[in-house]
């Protein structure tokens, strides 16, 4: 079923946490009667369904032959309308988390007339309820998603309604142009008639507005989707050790991806917010030239797919001409490389050289042994990565206080073609055209940003949006 | 640190639910001044600590920058001592289910004042104050790990408390034997002062209802454990189908494990409550007259691992010399095996072998195509297993109401022992053995079933119990 057909009201059921042995589960629940139905297989029905909003209820989730058969001791939290996640009557039921635990309660739901829950089911209701706009919808399913710390932050704020609360001042400042063009339109004689007299300054402040907001996407888009860098270097570069200080380093999410029988370690990192799939073909080059070689095309592959280039040089040997022809190489291909000055702390160390080689945008001293400099590779690393989004090196990633910023590529589409109509008013109206066609131009706009937030949204757009969800959300 | 040793009152947090990304997450906090401790990292604090016990607080978690730093929106349930698990002042966060999201909601509390749980500190301390007893705790630990309903249901019972029962039933009598063999010794002369006058009754009614528990643990563990099953049988008898249909026919918990490089597949079922294990070296079997044989070796030796074997023979080709020697191979081993006439939808599918070949426990006629005889199957298959456990062949998996049954080894232990002390009792008894060195016997007994429900408990008890449990629990 598509999204946009989700019928509101049916009591629906999910399992809304990991399906895994955990002390807890979580099943939720939603629709007319939800806590009714629910009372029918609970121990202590009557408390249940006696129960005011946002309580909690401990009892026994009972089998077909009630007491004789008990499923799990939980502890039911009800939900009245209009005051919980969908906005009508829901329950969440909290049992033990045990796999067969989890699906034994959730099996008895269904049974007692409950239907399993569709992806986004649940936030459609939300949306469809007038719970949540599209915009705080999609930063639910980012907040999901997150990799970082600072892309969950992003998320949060959009989810508290940031995002949405600047559109609506746009929106308010284009509605109070076009009721002036109204006026002109309706008593043209009363004034100066001449649309050259048209004020576009609340359009021009629009514009500006959303022309912000629209190159917000691309950095954004860099914390949701992370970047795949590539640590490159000699054998004796010590990239092993380096990767591994690398993940030390990093405070926040890391795991080795598994899967040995591959030709690369691969694991996420955070740089600065942003996540990062690290590459490094380390423990390909052992042994053996041929492997050697096979190890050097492995880099240069991982290299020409990668959007940034951590290429490593063991400092007491200095460059040599293969490292500067893998920089070139990957200058010609267009991917940014970070020369790492490594093994810093050894006493014949060479000094940084000047200028840096073709193909390195920075270089960085660091000694994987000592763990110094890791930190400021990975603000050069992160700032590199932000400027090829127009984000700056200064990144709007570790700003504290942020000013709105966009969730979705949806969100961009209808932003960019906002600015459009309003560009094309501004032009419009320098040219002298009539009022109506600028009120067009306004009108346009105004629907591409009712569209982002969903208050006129084709089915299209919503299915988008909620086939996007997991179900339980 | 030892779970003997944990201390209570501190606050603690733990991620209570699996750590993958889902519609929500749940962190559960416990401790002196919980709520107020979390309640400063969250949006409504002032509400939250005004919250009365058992209920829901809607707001958010707020990083160290206050309102500017929003980590998630969530909704927090109060606890009030000493309605919580722990009987301690609690709270669950539930917060939305992004594997970053839940970790920086868990990190923040950690910042807050909250300690990392322990492993089992959670139960540990419902069972320090008072909230439940070491067999309802050690009932929640096998509720997370059950793997059938049927498992999951005797768990519930225990958590429950009706094994508590009965052992406190049990108790009772022994203890009120116990005061009649006091008075015998304080007034040895007012009545008939022989000892072989004691009334053995009570003594030896607590025996019995011992003795009933401690053999339903070997069941009891076999719904625990499982059963490892293997089906062998010739290449052409239909091996691979029929395992995917004794998959399909499974209405539980089914995963394929993955690793395919294995030499064989294994997958998990449920045979009448009975968690199995089960294995099929199909796919090994299709090229070559050295593979095949590599296959058939490889089937004898999974089946000298097995609880029982489940041998398929094409109905339409009957019982070849090797079936009938792999059968009696595995009767000298020791391992049953149910003979399976598989194929059984061909028009010239042969009669049963009668008598049945040797080795041969039961025989059923099946149809993977049809999926006839599997369900038939499936039961004999948990009889055989169940027989093996003293629980004979119709089985206390099935049972609507259930007698208390025995859920961990400690117990059966304590449970046996406490046997062991009544029978001697009975035995002095019949002796004519002085009335103090029975009532020794009986105190004994005592002792071991005070030692089962924790009333009394050595530090490596707690241990033992507590360490088994996931942190979060």
């Amino acid at each position: 079923m598509n999204p946009s057909e989700y019928p509101l009201g049916e009591p629906i059921a999910a399992i809304a946490t990991a399906l895994a042995p955990a002390a807890l589960g979580v099943i939720r629940v939603s629709g007319n009667d939800s806590v009714r139905l629910l009372s029918a297989c609970f121990s202590r029905g009557e408390a249940l369904r006696a129960a005011p909003g946002n309580t909690l209820v401990h009892g026994w989730i009972l089998g077909e032959n009630g007491t004789a058969d008990r499923i799990d001791e939980v502890m039911v939290a009800a939900y009245r309308s209009p005051k919980s996640f969908t906005g009508e009557e829901a329950a969440e039921i909290t049992c033990h988390g045990g796999t067969a635990t989890v699906l034994a309660v959730y099996r008895r739901l269904l049974a007692a007339g409950f239907r399993e829950a569709e992806r986004g089911e649940f936030a459609f209701r939300a949306f469809a309820n007038g719970k949540t706009d599209l915009l705080r919808a999609e930063a639910i399913r980012e907040i999901i998603g997150a990799q970082t710390e600072t892309a969950l932050s992003h998320a949060a704020n959009r989810l508290a309604g940031d995002l949405s609360a600047e559109i609506r001042r746009v929106k308010e400042s284009i509605i109070r142009a076009r009721a002036a063009i109204g006026v002109e339109i309706e008593y043209p004689e009363e004034e100066d008639a001449e649309s050259g007299a048209f004020d576009d300054s609340l359009v021009r402040e629009a514009l500006q507005a959303l022309a912000r907001l629209r190159d917000t996407w691309a950095a954004e888009r860099l914390l949701q989707d992370g970047a795949r860098v590539v640590l490159a270097g000699r054998t004796n570069a010590g990239k092993s050790s380096f990767f591994n200080t690398l993940l030390k380093e990093d405070r926040a999410i890391v795991s080795d991806v598994p899967g040995t029988t591959r030709d690369w370690l691969e694991s996420t990192a955070d740089f600065s917010g942003i996540p990062v799939r690290l590459f490094d073909t380390a423990g390909m080059r052992e042994t053996g030239d041929a492997i050697e070689a096979e190890g050097v095309n492995r880099s240069r592959l991982l290299a020409s797919e990668a959007d940034l280039i951590l290429y490593l040089v063991d400092s007491s040997e200095g460059l040599d001409a293969g490292d500067r022809a893998f920089l070139s190489d990957a200058a010609r291909d267009g991917t940014p490389a970070v020369l790492v000055w490594n093994k810093d702390d050894r006493s014949d160390s060479k000094p940084l050289p000047s200028p840096l080689p073709t193909g390195a945008r920075a270089a960085v001293r660091t000694s994987a042994k000592r763990g110094t400099g890791v930190s400021e590779l990975v603000r050069q690393a992160a700032g590199i990565l932000l400027e090829g989004t127009g984000g700056g090196p200064s990144g709007k990633a570790g700003q504290a206080v942020r000013a709105p910023a966009l969730g979705s590529e949806r969100q961009k589409r209808d932003v960019a073609a906002a600015c459009e109509s309003l560009e094309h008013a501004v032009s419009a109206a320098a040219a002298g055209f009539p009022m109506d066609a600028i009120e067009e131009d306004l009108s346009n706009a105004l629907d591409h940003l009712a569209s982002i937030t969903g208050e006129v949204s084709g089915a299209d757009v919503l299915d988008a949006v909620f086939s996007g969800f997991c179900v339980g959300k």
